[in-house]
């Protein structure tokens, strides 16, 4: 069980306290009576799923004993155009920054991320088309 | 078109920040590696749609002249045992305070997010069963 308690300021502002005891503020646009101090609620889904897969992908970069110097995840997300106007499409690009890093073990570590561990992808993609790629660069 | 880009830190610590111009630190627990200075990519899917129900909720309150005094939103999610371990189940309970408040505003304002307005909400039962009740508490 995960839980999050959320409770309105003023405004659009809600602060957003979760079970691990950590706290997000999010807002509104100022066009919709927000004051925007802080991430729109679809940009929590957008972040949320770049970080679950990024700390799979390093994870298992590490493991493969890969000397990565830098991770950068890269997410887009589209949205319907009509109420509700849910993500219809999200892509994921994984920037992987080091020398010498393996293009398997990279490929492997963001394949086994986006269909076996991430679980912010497998909750997402009831609704959205999930799409990925990868870069490696050098240092 | 949303954006966030997601930068790795170190440990299991990522910063996102969205097109809006928020960023977000995320991390993993203790036990697995993490530094627990902000929280699981998981919840951020929660905190996402208290805060955006949560701004629905309000703005049709305040459209409906109801005198809201506090809002909170409290809400739990149920994952699956085994991996990606994906959210299987999500309540809301909205809980509002006031001073004669309409229960059937309260009632109308919680729908109309619910079933036609929250994007987050509309994005996560792709996977999730969503179920919602509401509370009103006086002042």
């Amino acid at each position: 069980m995960s839980e999050a308690k959320v409770t309105y300021v003023d405004g659009l502002q809600f602060v957003a306290a979760a079970t691990s005891g950590h706290a997000v503020v999010m807002d509104g646009d100022i066009e919709v009576g927000g004051r925007d101090t802080g991430p729109r609620p679809m940009e929590m889904l957008l972040m949320g799923i770049g970080g679950c897969s990024g700390m799979d992908v390093i994870s298992i970069l590490k493991k493969k004993k890969q000397d990565v110097k830098g991770l950068e995840i890269n997410v887009k997300g589209d949205k319907a155009e009509n109420y509700p106007k849910k993500f219809t499409d999200i892509n994921l690009e994984f920037v992987v920054r080091g020398k010498n890093i393996s293009e398997d073990a990279v490929k492997r570590a963001v394949e086994l991320s986006m269909e076996k561990y991430c679980s912010v992808k497998a909750t997402l993609e009831g609704s959205a088309k999930i799409t990925y790629n990868y870069r490696i660069v050098g240092e």
